[in-house]
C-alpha cells in the first residue's frame, strides 16, 4: 500500500491525459504534413472528440479532493513541486465555466471566418464586428480566471503562458526596448547602405535542401532516433518529446530561409527532446513558459547561427550541395542574415525590427483586455505606434496591419509577449554561456557546437517546469531577466561587428 | 424534437467511437511508417489509453436500453438495418466478461513473446506451452460468445469476421478445393517446366518504384485527394475511409513484387474509399466481412493484374522507368506472375498453392477450438496435410511450419478462412463482371480499367455493411458463393491460357 495514494492517483490521472495528448499531437502534426485534403472534416471531428475527452479529464471535480489529500501526504521535493504544478493547472482549468467555453467555440469560429475574409478584402470593420463579442467574452474569462488566481484581467491571461509573470513587468521590459530601438534601427540602416548583398541564385532542389537541413539539425544535436523533419506550409516543432516532429518549408528560389527556419525549430525541438525524461507525463516535466520555449529557438537562430563559426558551416553545406556561388561566401551569408529593412509584416521582419511588431501588439492587447481601449480604437493606435517605432505609414492598410496575425481571431491574448521575451532570454543565456565557457569559440570553429547544448540541457532543458521563467533565468545567469543583454547584443552586432569577422 | 431520440442517441454514440477509431488508425499507421523507434513505449501507452476508452464506450450498458427503445421507433429501412448492425455489435461486445478480456491481454503478451523466440529457435514445445492457456481462454470466450449468439464455439468466433457464415459451410467450400487442388498443382508445375523465366535485373531505385506504384494506383482509380502511399515493413491498407493510408515495401533487386503488392492493397483501398459516404461512422457503412475485403484486393491482384491488358501496363511502366530489358517483355511478366512453386511459407506462396496453406490452418483451428484436437496434436496434422496437399516434407521444421504465422499467438482464431474465401469471391465477382460487360476487354486494352471499379462500386463498395457476405454475392452475381468460379479460373489460367495471349 502506497503512503501517498492520493498523489499516486493524481500522477496516474496526468499520465492518462499525457497519453491522449500524444495522440492529439500526432493527429495535429499529420494534419499539417500528410493528411489528404478531403479528410479535413473527419479529422476535425476526431480531434474535437479527443479534445472534449481531455477537457473532461482536466475538469474532473474529484481532482480537487485528491489535491487536498495529497497535500497532507509525505512527498519528496520533486513530488511536492509536481503537486504544486498540478494545483496550478487545476485552478486554471476549473476557473472558466463550461458555458463560457462552449460560447468561446462559437465566437472563435465566427471571428476566424471573418478574419480570413477581412484580411483578403482589407476590411477592418467586418473583422471588428466579429472581434468585439470575442473580446467581451475573453474579458469575462479573464475575470473568472483573475478571481480564481487573485490576478488582474491581463495578468490572469498571461499566467496561462507565463506562470508568475505580470503585465506590469512585461510593460517595463518592453518600454525599455521601445526607447532605444528606433534609433538603433536608424543607425543600422544607415550603416548597411554601403553593404553589397548578393542574392543566392536558384533554383535549389527541395530534396537537397532537406538533406542540408537534416545535416545541420544533426550538427546541433537533434536526435533522429526520437524525431524527424518534414515539410509543411508553416514551420513548427510538434509531436511529443519522445518523437519530435519538426517541419520546415522550402523555396526553390532561396535555400537560406528554410535553413534558418530549421535552425529556429531545432532550438524548440532540442528543448522538447531534452525535457526531464523521468518526469514526462507529469506537470513537473513542463515546459510551462512560452517565452522560455521561444528563447531556446532564438538562442540557436539569432545567437548561434549568425556567428562566424556557424556561418562557416552554412557556407560549406550550401556550397557542397548546390555548388559554390558568390552568395555563399561566408561574409555575404553573414550580411544576408543581418540585413535590416523596415516592413509592415511581423513574420517577415528581421531580428532588429521584429521587437517593434511585438511591442505594438502587446501594448494594444494589454489595454484592450483591461478595458482601457475598445476594438474600434485599434487602427489609430496601430498607425501611431508603427510611425513612432518604425517610421512606417500604415494608414488604411489593415491587411498588412492589425489583420496580419491570426492570434486575436482565435481569442489568443497573452501569448505575444513570448516573442520578445524569448529574444531577451536568448540574449541573456547566450551572453552568460559564452562568458562562462572557455573553449566554446575554439570548438565552434572546428564545427563542434555541443557545449552549448550541454549547458542549456543542464541549466534549462532538464529543469522542465520546475521554475518560473524569471527564477530560471536568475539560476542560469545569476541576474534577473532584463533587456540589457539584448540591447548589448543588438548594438554590438548591428553597429560594431564586421559580419564576417565576429566580435570586436 | 426527434421522433427517434433513442436511435439518434445511438447514432451519436457510434459517431463518437468512429471519431476515436480515426485517431487510433492514424496512430497505428504512423507507428508502422514514420514513428521514431524510441517512441514505441510512449506510443504503446497512448494507443492502449485510447483503446480502453473505446472499449468502455463499446461496452456501455446503457446502450442495451437505447437499442430496445429504438426498436419501437419509426425507422426507415436503412435506419432499421443500421440498428440491426448496432445490435449485432453490441451483443458481441457485451458477451465477453471484462475479466476474460484482461486475462486475454496477459496471455497474448506471453504467447507473442514466446512466438518470437520460438520461431527463431525452431522451438515448437516452448510456443506450445504459451499457446495452451491462450487456446483455453479463447475456448471460454467462444463459449460466452456462442451462448449470446446461439452458435457453436468456432461459429461464434467466425461471426466476428464473417457475420452469418458458419464453420460447416467453410469446411464444405474448402473441402471441395482440397479435392481438386493437388492435381491441378501437379499438372501446372509439369506444364511450366518448359517455360523460360527471365528475372528482372536490378538495382531498381526505391523512389522510382514508388512513382510507378503511384501511377498504377491512379490508373486503378485510387483517389489521391483522399489517401496516400508510403512504405512499411509489411504492406497494408490502413487509415480511414476519408484518408486511406496504403503502404508497400521495395526490394532494390526486383520491382515486380512491390508493384503487385501495391495492386493488392489498392483493391482494399478502393473498397475503403468507396464505402457509402453518407453512412460513415455508422455500423451500416461496414465493411463487416473480412472475406469480402480480401476479395476486393484479390480481384485486382489475382484477377485483373495478370490479364494481358494490365500486364501491358506493367510492362510499359517498368520499361519507361527503368529502361527496357528482356524481363519486362509482356509475355515474361505474365509468366513471372503465374510461376507456381511448392513452398512452405504462406505469404510467399503463389496464387495456385496458396489455398493449400489456408485450408490447412482452417482445418486445424476449427478442430482446435471445438476441442477435437489439442495444441500438441498440431505438428503431426501439419506434416500430414502438407504432404497430402503440396507433397512437402515439413517434419521438424516448425519455424517454416505452424510457427510461421502470427495470428494464433495473438489469439486470433476465425480470420484465416477470409484468405481463401476472398479468392473465391474475387473469382466469382470477376467472372460475372466480365461476362456482363460488353466492352471491358476493349477498354482495358486501351488502358482504361474504370468500368471494373464502377461495377464493384455499385455492387459491393457502396453496399457497405448492408448485406452478409453470402447475400451480397448472390445479389452481385446471381449465384450462391461456391468454389466453382475459382476452379474454372485456376484451371483456365494454369492449364490452358498462353500467358501473353489472354483467354482461349
Amino acid at each position: 500500500m502506497s503512503s501517498r495514494p492520493a498523489y499516486d492517483a493524481l500522477a496516474t490521472h496526468h499520465a492518462r491525459i499525457y497519453n491522449l495528448e500524444h495522440l492529439q499531437a500526432m493527429a495535429s502534426w499529420d494534419s499539417m504534413t500528410f493528411m489528404a485534403p478531403s479528410a479535413a472534416p473527419a479529422r476535425g471531428a476526431a480531434q474535437a472528440e479527443l479534445n472534449s475527452i481531455i477537457h473532461r479529464l482536466q475538469n474532473d471535480p474529484s481532482i480537487d479532493d485528491l489535491i487536498a489529500q495529497a497535500q497532507a501526504e509525505p512527498l519528496d521535493e520533486s513530488q511536492a513541486a509536481n503537486l504544486e504544478a498540478m494545483r496550478r493547472q487545476q485552478r486554471i482549468a476549473r476557473a472558466i465555466p463550461d458555458q463560457l467555453a462552449s460560447q468561446r467555440e462559437l465566437l472563435v469560429a465566427a471571428a476566424s471566418e471573418a478574419w480570413h475574409g477581412a484580411r483578403k478584402a482589407n476590411d477592418w470593420d467586418n473583422f471588428a464586428t466579429a472581434l468585439k463579442p470575442l473580446v467581451a467574452l475573453v474579458r469575462q474569462e479573464a475575470d473568472h480566471l483573475g478571481q480564481a488566481l487573485g490576478l488582474s484581467r491581463y495578468d490572469a491571461l498571461l499566467e496561462r503562458w507565463e506562470p508568475g509573470l505580470r503585465g506590469a513587468r512585461v510593460a517595463d521590459l518592453f518600454g525599455d526596448v521601445s526607447l532605444w530601438l528606433p534609433e538603433l534601427v536608424n543607425q543600422t540602416i544607415e550603416r548597411q547602405r554601403s553593404w553589397a548583398f548578393i542574392e543566392p541564385q536558384g533554383p535549389f532542389d527541395a530534396g537537397q535542401q532537406k538533406q542540408v537541413c537534416e545535416r545541420v539539425m544533426a550538427a546541433l544535436g537533434f536526435d533522429f532516433s526520437a524525431g524527424r523533419l518534414d515539410t509543411s506550409a508553416h514551420p513548427f516543432s510538434g509531436g511529443v518529446p519522445e518523437d519530435v516532429r519538426l517541419t520546415t518549408r522550402f523555396s526553390e528560389a532561396n535555400a537560406l530561409p528554410s535553413l534558418l527556419a530549421t535552425v529556429h525549430e531545432t532550438g524548440h525541438a532540442l528543448y522538447q527532446q531534452n525535457l526531464p525524461r523521468e518526469w514526462l507525463g507529469q506537470p513537473l516535466a513542463g515546459p510551462h513558459s512560452a517565452a522560455l520555449h521561444e528563447g531556446q529557438a532564438l538562442t540557436y537562430e539569432r545567437q548561434l547561427a549568425p556567428t562566424p563559426a556557424f556561418v562557416a558551416v552554412l557556407a560549406r553545406e550550401l556550397s557542397a550541395s548546390f555548388g559554390p556561388q558568390p552568395a555563399f561566401v561566408p561574409n555575404n551569408i553573414a550580411q544576408l542574415i543581418r540585413r535590416v529593412r523596415r516592413g509592415k509584416i511581423r513574420v517577415e521582419a528581421d531580428e532588429l525590427t521584429y521587437p517593434a511588431h511585438v511591442i505594438l501588439r502587446v501594448e494594444i492587447e494589454q489595454k484592450l483586455i483591461a478595458g482601457e481601449i475598445e476594438v474600434d480604437d485599434i487602427p489609430a493606435i496601430w498607425d501611431a505606434r508603427m510611425a513612432a517605432l518604425l517610421q512606417l505609414d500604415t494608414k488604411g492598410d489593415f491587411a498588412n496591419g492589425p489583420l496580419q496575425d491570426i492570434h486575436w481571431s482565435r481569442g489568443m491574448f497573452g501569448y505575444f509577449p513570448a516573442y520578445l521575451l524569448g529574444a531577451m532570454v536568448a540574449a541573456q543565456l547566450f551572453e552568460h554561456f559564452t562568458a562562462e565557457s572557455n573553449d566554446f569559440e575554439a570548438r565552434a570553429q572546428a564545427g563542434d557546437f555541443a557545449s552549448l547544448g550541454d549547458w542549456l540541457r543542464e541549466k534549462v532543458w532538464h529543469q522542465g517546469g520546475r521554475y518560473t521563467l524569471e527564477d530560471l533565468v536568475v539560476r542560469a545567469t545569476g541576474r534577473p531577466l532584463s533587456a540589457e543583454s539584448l540591447r548589448a547584443h543588438l548594438t554590438r552586432r548591428y553597429l560594431y561587428e564586421e559580419p564576417g569577422h565576429g566580435r570586436h
